[in-house]
């Protein structure tokens, strides 16, 4: 089943009006990863996952109609030459929204994620362009139709609609109907998070293809579903206990396991620096000496460290260069 | 079933003459890990195992009995204090031998493994002081019987009792009698081992204890002994077809599987440094840029690399401070 048939089963049949829209969505940091498809067209994850969105930190995203049929795509100021990869996605994605109609669309898109903070952008942005889209289109759509719908531009961005702990139900339709995000109605105040950026330069191999060559060659990786659902169940147990070093331990274990299937990949997909390897073995040794510090990292060689408010002075005393973010605010 | 009652099935009833003996064992590196017990107390694998002795790097042992009933262990020309474990290792080794007669030992065991390679020597030192004493003892015992004893001191130990590919099939017995290694008849003269040295200090956690913590916390390490077994069989592919890059290939991802493993234990198990991912990184560029070079590594931070005499040239200008070795001689 491809993109376009899932679309036409929710939304209206009739574009009335086409206004310009903007909107806002976080970038989100999961805590049990995204990790593997059962649709690569749909974006259907094999397992669930839960994230953490990062408030105001995010995409920022424009759409205004043209008189043209051809998109127009600016980001951070910058109008990117349509035969670009990122602009062709952007094109095929509002493709879905305004199916037979001839019209083009001014896209203005702009990521407040600090520049060089490692932070994938990807889902913040689909998160924001659909949340745009469907106010320009007027279709009135539910936050779960929306989810479902972000989830085809990028898995992850079906996390960022919306802000807090999220959770990404996997579903089992084939269309993809049930797999869609849902927000976790519990707040964290103390809850902190450390952007450490180690290297931000194009990776040497994107999350997509990374993911492919894991599942066809790591021979770990096929325990991986089981512990990814039994990772979702601690972190539930530490969400309603509010247990931070159930929380952070589970994260940590779960991106590190998603690490080692990566390692165990053929050829190997190692992207740990060596600058990486060093802050880890710093958290590590914090951690013997009594500091709840733990980390959480994507595909890429950057650290995301989770600790408590209460001990930010000592972590910043070890990690001065670290981005804070505060998913709950001040 | 302890060690003492399965010696009781192998061992002749009597013990005649008890002679000062001296024996060599070399060092060997897995191809195919070793990497988890099914049996502790017996040193039983969980999965076959594969690899290339070292030739003339390995352990040299004497024992020569003494009129006390105390041993005396002497390593590398220093008496070890009878208190250390190294000492008290060895000695609980010798009373399997011993048993009720009250004979003591003075054990003189060197290591020729250039210091400071970050070879173990346990898999040669337990391998040198079985074949040792069973001259000692007038034993006679066969290869296989000695081999299976040798893996009762380390696991490892019973592959280093032969020279060039050594094969140890795990067995099923829950006696271990089945669980012993024997030599491979194939000969590899272009083969070539370079030794990496990263780091030789202390080892945070010990094997032992890190296969515990793997076997306990690692969700991944289920898939651990399927793999094992498809590594084995392409190994012996690899082998009787004299393909080099089968047999590295092969290598390197049974040593990032086995790593992978470690890292995804709970807290997780790095044993990897900084210098060792920039060397780890090293290979694999050369390897992009056609240099047939690469690697394995056990539990510890240093590089075994694996390549052709043919390129050892090339290997040499990119890694001037590794040492070589030629497991089947110039």
């Amino acid at each position: 089943m491809n993109k376009a048939e899932v679309l036409a089963k929710v939304l209206p049949d009739v574009t009335d009006v086409v206004a310009s829209a903007e909107h806002f969505a976080p970038s989100n940091i999961a805590l049990c990863k995204y990790w593997g498809k059962r649709d690569a067209e749909l974006n259907l994850p094999i397992n669930p996952s839960l994230s953490i969105s990062l408030r105001d930190l995010g995409t920022h995203t424009k759409v205004t109609p043209l008189d043209q049929p051809v998109d127009r795509v600016i980001l951070n100021g910058h109008e990117m030459h349509p035969e670009t990869k990122f602009a062709q996605r952007i094109s095929r994605f509002i493709d879905l929204f305004r199916r037979d109609s001839a019209i083009g669309f001014l896209v203005e898109t702009r990521n407040n994620i600090p520049t060089q903070a490692g932070l994938a952008s990807s889902a913040s942005g689909f998160a924001a362009l659909t949340l745009a889209l469907n106010d320009s289109f007027g279709f009135n759509l539910s936050k779960e139709a929306l989810s479902m719908i972000a989830r085809m531009g990028s898995g992850s961005a079906s996390r960022s609609i919306y802000q807090g702990f999220v959770e990404w139900h996997m579903g089992h339709r084939e269309d993809g109907l049930d797999s869609h995000a849902h927000p976790i109605d519990i707040q964290w105040p103390g809850l902190a998070v450390g952007l450490i950026k180690i290297d931000v330069g194009e990776k040497s191999i994107d999350s997509r293809s990374g993911m492919q060559r894991t599942i066809e060659t790591s021979h770990l990786y096929n325990s991986w579903p089981a512990q990814a659902n039994a990772d979702l169940a601690k972190l539930h147990e530490a969400l309603n206990t509010h247990n931070f070093e159930l929380l952070a331990s589970t994260a940590e274990h779960n991106a590190m396991s998603m690490h080692a299937t990566f390692a165990s990949s053929w050829p190997p997909l190692v992207y740990w620096l060596p600058d990486s390897l060093a802050a880890m073995h710093k958290v590590w040794q914090l951690r013997q000496q009594g500091l709840a510090l733990y980390f959480t990292m994507d595909a890429g060689p950057n650290l995301k460290l989770l600790f408590e408010k209460s001990s930010l002075n000592d972590v910043v005393s070890h990690f001065p260069e670290m981005e804070l973010v505060l998913p709950f605010g001040e």
